[in-house]
């Protein structure tokens, strides 16, 4: 493959690639229900930075596979990324009204609505995986599907997002512990996901999925940490979402366990970790080197 | 395979096998987080029919399938159908107390775990459909992931889930067609997908799919139909939940459409329809003759 010069440079250069999937798997705007297929399309068509197709994308090039071929498994991470954003913005979970920059789903339509979008979209999201590519082995697709439900489920992002409101009603005992088993579900479950998705699809063998897995763990760490910090040294126009929120609600975050410049330190260990990982990938794992760089320095 | 005497006995013959299998696929309750676990079960053993699984189970019998490989996939078809009664029943929906004769998820628990919980549940069932039976050829375990993926999104259940919202709101211009289109998604759609997946376990062939498909139509519309029949007809109690509550609410139902009689006629017009296409099947489709009686007389 390319070796692109930096993460947000192989993001934008494959951003349009991303974009005509997720036009390909959702149903047009117009398909009945149009409104079920409009409130999808809302949220998915919602400026997100793309992050898990890309993720998909970066690591089934390292592994050889034609980037051409991966747009609708790349789609389908974002639509069950969105999902999720959906889900956890309805005001019996976070009670979010801003995402993005603009209204949350259920504030532009209604609860209801939002909660059957979500629904599709998770939903959609494995089909699409079940599908394509549609030259991949049915063993391979059939993993696919898989790992990423397996990311998503009980034991993954959702396990996750209740004991991310357990620890809310009550600061657990060992704060740390919790905080890294929360994140490692609610948002590194599907991260790593995407690397092995994107693996699975290049026809990796287990060494190399296993490596994509523990990669997978560090990225998203260093997403959550740099998330979290952001929530402190961000504005909402920045971020497009409510900042200070977490520190509002006193939430369990890196700064609020390890202190704002422990979290900087943590973040900084992790990435020299992921970028060791890194370099043990075809190529020298260039691209990977430079994800890393971008995750620690991101400022949105 | 064996010829039962009747539908209910069936059921009867092979609900522990269907239960077991929900055991199996489920984590423990006190798996963590142990709070969601343990709502994803109060739902899940609440008494339900277990319609949806006997039916992939009849279909892969009729069609030569060892009843006990089936076990799994017919338990995924239940988990899915119980994330539907979850999240159908919430506030924004249509904000039902009871279910199955006991509190609905959100009253036992929350709103914010009945949306999660409902999320996990439609994921563990595609996860599950992805992995067994495991001696089923994977292209075979993908087509059944796509078969009930489609009859769960945007065109088939939550599509018809949405299409029943808008039609509550604003009393359609044509609603005997507005009623056989929400109908045919919001539950025929699943229904279907359990005979075609049972079918597709069983590897039968492209006709024999067709054949249980058009079967699944029908099922689903004397399935709906008998529902709609039992809101006025049934009490609370032989039901285990709010009877009368379509009609006090003027839903779009068939007896609202078609009169009592009309609709009671209807019901039948549509057991000779599906008495006829059974007489197809192997065996004379016995069992499915006592399905479709069984569907007209059901008393809950």
């Amino acid at each position: 493959m390319n070796q692109p010069a930096s993460f947000p440079h192989y993001l934008q250069k494959r951003l349009p690639a991303i974009e005509s999937a997720l036009e390909r798997v959702l149903p047009p705007p117009q398909a009945p229900p149009a409104l079920l297929h409009q409130a999808m399309r809302y949220s998915v068509f919602a400026g997100g930075k793309r992050v898990r197709p890309a993720l998909l994308l970066l690591a089934g090039e390292t592994f050889g596979a034609d980037a051409s071929t991966l747009g609708e498994p790349a789609a389908a991470l974002e639509l069950i990324h969105t999902f999720s954003l959906i889900h956890d913005d309805l005001p019996a979970l976070d009670d979010d009204d801003l995402r993005r920059g603009r209204p949350t789903l259920h504030k532009q339509y209604d609860e209801a609505l939002a909660i059957l979008a979500g629904d599709a979209l998770l939903d959609l999201g494995l089909e699409v995986l079940a599908r394509f590519p549609v030259d991949l082995a049915a063993e391979r697709r059939l993993r696919n599907v898989v790992v990423v439900a397996q990311a998503v489920g009980s034991h993954g992002m959702i396990g996750g997002q209740v004991a991310d409101l357990e620890a809310e009603r009550t600061w657990p005992d060992d704060p740390a512990a919790t905080l890294a088993s929360i994140h490692q579900r609610k948002t590194g479950a599907l991260l790593r996901a995407a690397l092995v998705a994107g693996g699975v699809c290049a026809g990796a063998g287990e060494p190399e999925l296993a490596l994509l897995e523990r990669l997978g763990d560090q990225v998203g760490m260093l997403f959550q940490i740099r998330d979290d910090i952001l929530d402190i040294e961000g504005t909402s126009e920045s971020l497009g979402k409510t900042a200070g929120k977490d520190q509002a609600a006193d939430k369990l975050t890196y700064p609020r366990v390890y202190g704002l410049d422990g979290a900087r330190q943590r973040l900084l260990e992790t990435s020299l970790a992921a970028r060791e990982a890194a370099a043990r990938l075809p190529g020298g794992g260039t691209a990977f080197l430079s994800l890393v760089d971008f995750l620690v320095q991101r400022q949105s």
